[in-house]
């Protein structure tokens, strides 16, 4: 005989497929609960993890480590100058990635990016991309929904030549800030430089708030912790995207309903951040509803 | 001289009104940390205060009270089933509200809601909507923003008669799920009752997530926690609503500058929750954007 208690009900698939996608991107939880927090100036502004931390002590003059459970690493070079500590680090990292000791340094891209205690403060350091994850540092970036008829979402499949994610599914403009960049500075930039976006249509490309997770890096040796600003653009069918910079190898136009069955299915096409982003995206347009049973815990895990 | 140090830059005066309005909303953390935990077949399923724990403890039969740091309040009565709990409750109530000794009682409803682990989960308990906020359980809502021509909002102003927040202004429909009911459902029942929505309008409301708060109760005897899920429904210019069941004393078409400007003035215009779902509203269609300072914290206080 059944037991008589009505069970909870499963997960409908539209969530749990969306779950999944949501789980991919942040699976730093257990990386970040090993990491020693990265102090800079006296403030915890990011997470080292263990492997990286006893790299990083071989470096006295510029990093202090104290391993355990009430560790940390702290930046000592540089006083309380930005030049000067974002300099001491640099040279370690050219250091680092000289040696071929840290694999994710192999990824370099010769971009600055802010160290800051939130997003609207002053930078405290000013380290190479490549390295974010290294120190576990809080990175933003902009990707943007490019969106044709309300129901049609444009789709970039990265170039193979990327360092990160190469072939997997992308949006049609997606990319992280640098230092001294504007969110919407960055979008007109990067629609025009992945995409062949104009300006005037780019500027067009509206903020929908942001999705944040802490993903473990390719590598294991870091974390990537971002919050990612959502923007949609309303495209004209006419428009049609071309790679200005090699690295998207093709674009195409989906059907939402093909991108929700792709995004659901068990595949590993996409890039983890791209479904999330695209995840809020129906949230907020309504093809997902709160009848499909899951749906608050997945749209509070947006944003954590 | 000046500090040569950059400040942090001060939030934008956007940000700073629509954060005054977060925190109005969500002022029930102080009460929250006093509470305790109100345990149904052994699960937390709400916070109860000390003021409403010592009244509960007046029934021992049905609530097992146990104050101090590691205390709770225990349904103790009517074992597994869902309707002996809810009877026993419901017992308690009639008498404390005949009593007068429970102000929140004062503005009963006659409306059954669930108390749930989560929104999916079946109730395993029923209790008066008017002492929801007794035993501080989450509560669950669907309000409705009613635009017109993308750029216009519908306004209610509340009767001076409603037990709650009399003469606010609030959305054209907005209310509580009662047990039993689906959020869809909700939004078209509601839409008919207090603004002469006819179903097939109604209908095309789309969800868009959901605000998350914790609010103080007016009593001071608890509080409500709220989980209000957000629809936008785009509405023909034609359509005039009317109040069907006056709650409602009058209706006017705003223009959205204009709600954003009472929105960010210090007034008490407005009934809280229903600022922070247009303040949802105004995020996700990029009436405020990255570039105001403060935007991530304010995005992150929606759910929180």
């Amino acid at each position: 005989m059944r037991a008589m208690c009505r069970p909870f009900a499963a997960q409908s698939p539209l969530v749990a497929g969306f779950m999944r996608r949501v789980r991919t991107c942040g699976n730093g939880a257990g990386i970040l609960q090993q990491s020693l927090p990265f102090l800079v100036g006296g403030q915890a502004l990011g997470s080292v993890s263990p492997l990286a931390a006893e790299v990083l002590a071989t470096f006295p003059e510029v990093f202090s480590v104290s391993p355990g459970k009430d560790g940390a690493v702290e930046l000592v070079a540089g006083g309380d100058s930005l030049e000067a500590r974002s300099e001491a680090v640099a040279n370690v990292l050219a250091r680092l990635r000289a040696s071929g000791r840290v694999p994710m340094l192999a990824g370099w891209r010769d971009e600055a990016w802010p160290v800051k205690a939130d997003f609207d403060a002053p930078a405290a350091l000013v380290v190479e991309r490549a390295a974010g994850a290294l120190f576990g540092v809080r990175a933003y970036g902009c990707h943007v929904n490019g969106i044709v008829d309300g129901n049609k979402l444009w789709v970039a499949k990265r170039a193979k030549t990327k360092q990160t994610f190469p072939g997997k599914l992308d949006h049609i403009v997606a990319g992280g800030m640098a230092h001294g960049e504007k969110p919407g500075e960055n979008v007109v930039r990067e629609c025009g430089e992945e995409a062949s976006v104009p300006p005037d249509l780019a500027s067009a490309a509206r903020p929908a708030g942001f999705i944040e997770y802490c993903q473990a890096d390719e590598s294991g040796w870091g974390v990537t912790r971002d919050v990612i600003f959502c923007y949609d653009l309303e495209m004209p069918a006419t428009f049609v995207p071309s790679s200005n910079d090699g690295e998207v190898e093709s674009f195409a136009l989906w059907d939402i309903r093909d991108v929700i069955a792709s995004l659901v299915a068990d595949n590993d096409d996409w890039k983890p951040n791209v479904a999330v982003v695209i995840i809020d995206m129906l949230v907020r347009r309504g093809l997902i509803a709160p009848e499909n049973v899951g749906y608050v815990e997945l749209v509070r895990s947006l944003r954590t």
